[in-house]
């Protein structure tokens, strides 16, 4: 735990504290409303005069839940293309729960039946191996905390206007989850590796084809054929019942469905390695296979949609996450990037998974631009929208990672912002 | 990760490797059956033939896992009186999805409104504080992924014939899960604490009147009042919209559906304190407030119900926890105790977190006994079940801890034994 008494702003202007114990000083009860001297404890609960309801052998999200959905942005012309966004602005902690996992489809949830499905592994020359899921399931197994971000992810703020929209809805293509399965590399090794195989061909039981090249490198180092997603099989819409995790690369390598892993000496340069998920540079040249995906954090709460009721004492709170490794530090600024504070981390923070950043705050009711700029272990720090757009451009599409803005107003209203 | 070629058994015994890599010298294609030379790639699956299934604004599981659900065990004369199991033997990982939490409710579950929940919060003389939802939620919020385990799980083992039942039918009262709130010391700091304050209680608003004492000490470390878990607004069944998460103390203290917390001198002495989750000792004193859970682990693969169908290569996989922190080591025995060897731990390995152990395992077709024993970081070790009847007598309900046996016999069939 971070403590710092350290003052940022003159005592009129707008505070952003990181000392957890300011937060009750300051907040005291008036603030917040919460104080009641000599409240009756003597009102009996309604609840207490009825029995409660049942058992349930799978359970759901009490009725009065029902903001906390995954908003979905289909193309009606095109049946299952589209997308559906978690609601990071109504989640909190680290784990997304599986309900709630951004969906990217091409066409569609295929339905398959796990006692006919296989997975084939074709080596270099004559030699495959096809694994049931029964097999699978006898091999060593590995658990680790990932997210997965689509490429696509954030991807209006790379347009002229900000988009007034839930957080979730603009950022909320990326997930985290505890995923376990087979090591690749394990699979791979079994099949037998050539020195000419320098790429793996991924393909998907889908009926958009999804194919992928993904270097052999990564191949054997971290990832994972999933067989599981937070403790459970995963879910359809994720991959059922088998899928590549590929830590820290963009959403499209993660391949669900998964049907085939072919060893090759190039890559297929199949329409999602060379058309989809590419940026077209200034230069007028496509950077293509850009998987790694940069470091960034967007603040969760407050955020658009959201409404300050009372000036006092609120906290900063927000997600950050790297494909390059793990998050070093998350600073915050409420005067639209001027000065910078550190937020905490919630520990664990771990590699390659989505990291909670927190900081008390101080809303004193004027207007204010609130910021966050995640930096990772690898040194890289979130860039400026400016920045980014500097350095690649006005017509890329992907890869957006630049630092999201927004404005709180007198009245508690909060908007996005270029700031 | 621990890798070692430590021969344990004569050739021709049971063996149980620790080398990853030995899995795949052993294994090979011929033991998994998995190797296909020359499949042929052309057959296209129908699901390449016909666009998918749609988005959906909150998931659910395949229709095909239909063997991963809560097992009920309610009593039918006593609406909403009893338990429901996380089925562990079909779970993977180290979290328990939200819809297979388990549950353990005297009187159901209540329906409460969040817009007219308060939690009023009882300091020593007339003052009282009472906190809405939206107030709690502008307070600081830590997240830990813990586990949560009933007194009364495992409490079968107690019985003179061991019950033949899923690991998750015997054990399943124990759930891992990504818990977010305020922390319990923040709120009562803030409505003031004085020296003879030695003591809190804690009720709830379901219709058994649930009301529980815990130590001021306990409550001013580490307790939660818990608003999400696994990132989500808390499940109905597990205490929404708040509940305490009191970290690696009996089910029973992590009061759901909070209702009040009271500062006192001393204990309520209310029925969960003295008659519920007691333990009569040999000497007929029962024990009481025994609060923290025991080092445990349980094999939850293979476990009874699944079926080795060829001889060969296997994962053994289980769970292991402590209520007094970390888990040191977990051992594991194919003789029925008599060698054992240490399993790999899943990284990270968190405080009062389940934490998942693994281990290659070759089975030749023998009949033989597989254990697991756990120690924590506070040098605890599990003990044997006759260790753990000869310290606590026969007349426990509560608080099993000891090891738990599963036997392999030549058919592959798994049955529970007391070995």
């Amino acid at each position: 735990m971070i403590m710092q008494n350290k003052r940022l702003y003159p005592a009129k202007t707008a505070q952003m504290r990181t000392d957890r114990r300011s937060f009750l000083q300051l907040g005291g009860l008036g603030l917040l409303g919460a104080g009641v001297a000599g409240v009756s404890d003597a009102a009996e609960p309604p609840s207490w005069s009825e029995a409660g309801g049942g058992f349930s052998n799978y359970g759901q999200p009490a009725d009065t839940e029902q903001r906390t959905i995954r908003w979905i942005s289909a193309n009606p012309a095109v049946p299952g293309e589209g997308v559906s966004w978690t609601p990071l602005h109504e989640l909190e902690g680290t784990i997304t729960p599986n309900g709630l996992h951004f969906e990217r489809h091409h066409n569609g949830v295929p339905s398959i039946d796990p006692d006919e499905w296989s997975l084939l592994v074709n080596a270099s020359g004559e030699r495959s191996l096809r694994y049931s899921l029964a097999d699978l399931h006898r091999y060593p197994l590995q658990s680790r905390i990932l997210f997965i971000e689509c490429g696509g992810n954030s991807n209006t703020l790379w347009k002229p206007q900000p988009v007034q929209a839930a957080a979730g809805h603009l950022h909320g293509l990326v997930s985290g989850c505890e995923w376990t399965g087979v090591a690749l590399s394990v699979l791979l090794q079994e099949a037998g590796i050539s020195t000419q195989d320098k790429w793996l061909i991924a393909d998907a039981m889908d009926a958009s084809g999804v194919t992928v090249s993904l270097p052999i490198a990564k191949c054997l180092d971290d990832v994972l054929v999933a067989l599981y997603q937070n403790g459970e099989a995963l879910r359809p819409e994720n991959g059922y019942p088998a899928r590549l995790v590929v830590p820290g690369w963009e959403g499209i390598v993660n391949v669900k469905w998964l049907r085939s892993l072919s060893l090759s000496d190039v890559p297929l340069m199949s329409r999602f390695d060379t058309v989809s998920y590419t940026d077209l540079q200034k230069d007028g040249i496509a950077e293509r296979m850009t998987f790694e995906m940069g470091v960034k954090s967007i603040i969760t709460s407050p955020s658009v949609g959201q409404q300050l009721t009372t000036t006092g004492d609120y906290e900063v709170r927000g997600l950050a996450w790297s494909g390059a490794g793990r998050i070093q530090t998350v600073e915050l600024s409420a005067d639209g990037g001027r000065n910078w504070v550190p937020a905490h981390l919630q520990e664990p923070v771990l590699d390659r998974a989505l990291t909670r950043f927190r900081l008390p705050w101080h809303w004193d009711g004027r207007a204010q631009v609130l910021m966050s700029r995640a930096t990772d272990t690898a040194g890289a720090r979130q860039p400026s929208r400016d920045e980014l757009i500097s350095a690649k451009g006005g017509n890329v599409y992907y890869h957006y990672n630049g630092i999201c803005a927004w404005a709180v107003d007198v009245d508690g209203d909060i908007s996005h912002v270029y700031a």
